[in-house]
């Protein structure tokens, strides 16, 4: 099959969320992108309502996988190579096998890259003492040394909530670049700063043990927090005019109903922007489902009633 | 312990949610109210994001109760008698035992009470085959014949939805009243029309057998759907001039921030309206949650520096 109701890029909690509401609303769903790209994949979640927590990422991201394809969505495990609207206001999709699929609506879930150091250890140690992301992980260094490296409002008010957490906090920065209300409450801190300096490598074999900075010196640490800001995966959503939050210019702007600004484009999950969690993706992934499939049921009568 | 940083009202997957998020933020959380009030405890769920189909409502919400408790949440089950706010800006909260407690801000996730039928059977088969949400469980009756009760738009949409799903289709109501459209819409269907009648009894064992209507009549059924719109538990909301949604005059007001329009008073779930679906509610928790520890914090912050 190449024709579908409902079209939902990005195979994460929101993705997985809208394929269930908008397969459950009777809409032919297929979802597409790859497992192993959701940032839940390597994660370890335990602040999602009433989930086991000893589920990895990745059995989380099965679970919901074939709980979409029981309601009939169909998985194709390929990325996007472009995008357009055709004149009767279907989106075609053209995939890397060359394939080209259709649909009467978008679910854009695609979550965002975060930003890496390209520093040794930083890939290997993901999820083992690596985070993207203060707000989700954080709360596991309770009492330990970690360190943050960024020079922006993500990073200075990533270390100063894990000062509540962790035994000491390292801030590594080259320059600050925030208001002047936080970098006086990070300098009236007790933060570690490091001012002037780079992370040149992330050591540890388990898990992390030590960050070296580009000056030679060495923190021994159990977590780095890499809060370099996200990039989008925006490319294909400007393609369609999809407009952005104007404040970060790095979001898409959904409403309460996840439309974007274009009829019959949604959006959910990360890429809406933060926070970066499991449960605010998947409810917006429910409602993004509901709507898209309803847009299409809306297109699809109209257009038979020509 | 007396003085809280959030009180949450309401234990259903919203309230668990904020809960977890509030806590995690390093917050003083109390949870008031008491689990089986949720609607999801007689519920079984299959399309909540990655959750394992076969749990109970029941046991879901044990679960979210008891991984909301290790991030430090305290559980009250007690319902609310009188809530004000003091000239320091705190509220205070007056519970049935007669102890008061004090927060610098609330979420409300007390849900919506559906409007019942009061008839024999309707309280008995709830979950079993007895539904107050098309939405939720529609798709539990594949192929069987389903009855919906109801004059207005949602049990109407709901009967045309559930045309897709069930094998028949009743309709009894006593008079339309819905847009002109939409009746049209079911007069033209397929439903079988019930005019100016009621329901007088559900009638089963172990689950819905048929339906009696006020003439008599008796209709073979496996489920039957009350969409007599719902009640929120505003009371106490309007005690605070929390505003409402101005379209439905039903539902809270909130925006994408879950703030009302009283600041430090946040609301969740059901209480802002549809969808009614478990991944709304956590997504709108989510959110609540660390918002209102951000603006409890920010509250602490700026009393302590007078």
């Amino acid at each position: 099959m190449r024709d579908f109701d409902v079209i939902i890029l990005g195979s994460g909690p929101g993705g997985l969320q809208a394929a269930v509401h908008a397969a459950r609303g009777k809409a032919a769903v297929a979802v597409l992108g790859r497992m192993h790209k959701s940032s839940l994949f390597k994660a370890h979640v335990e602040n999602y309502c009433c989930m086991d927590t000893t589920l990895s990422g990745r059995e989380i991201l099965e679970q919901g996988r074939t709980q979409a394809q029981k309601f009939g969505a169909r998985f194709i495990d390929e990325d996007v190579l472009d995008l357009r609207r055709g004149e009767d206001g279907r989106f075609s999709i053209k995939l890397e096998s060359g394939a080209v699929l259709t649909a009467w609506s978008l679910i854009l879930a695609m979550g965002v890259s975060r930003n890496r150091l390209n520093v040794p250890g930083e890939r290997d140690l993901l999820g083992k003492g690596v985070s993207y992301c203060v707000e989700c992980d954080g709360n596991f260094f309770r009492n330990q040394v970690v360190v943050v490296a960024g020079n922006e409002s993500a990073a200075c008010s990533g270390a100063l909530s894990l000062l509540l957490i962790a035994a000491e906090v390292h801030l590594i920065y080259t320059e600050l670049s925030v208001s002047e209300n936080l970098a006086f409450q990070v300098n009236s801190s007790p933060i570690h700063k490091h001012p002037g300096r780079k992370v040149k490598a992330i050591v540890g074999s388990m898990g992390v043990e030590k960050v070296v900075l580009d000056n030679g010196e060495e923190i021994e640490a159990a977590g780095v927090f890499i809060e370099l800001g996200a990039k989008g995966a925006l490319e294909l959503a400007t393609k369609l005019d999809v407009a952005l939050d104007p404040e970060t210019m790095q979001y898409i702007r959904a409403n309460k109903k996840q439309e974007t600004n274009v009829p019959g484009v949604y959006a959910a999950g990360d890429i809406c922007g933060p926070p970066w969690q499991m449960a605010k993706a998947v409810g917006e992934g429910c409602v993004a489902g509901m709507e898209a499939s309803g847009y299409a049921r809306r297109m699809k009568t109209g257009k038979s009633g020509d």
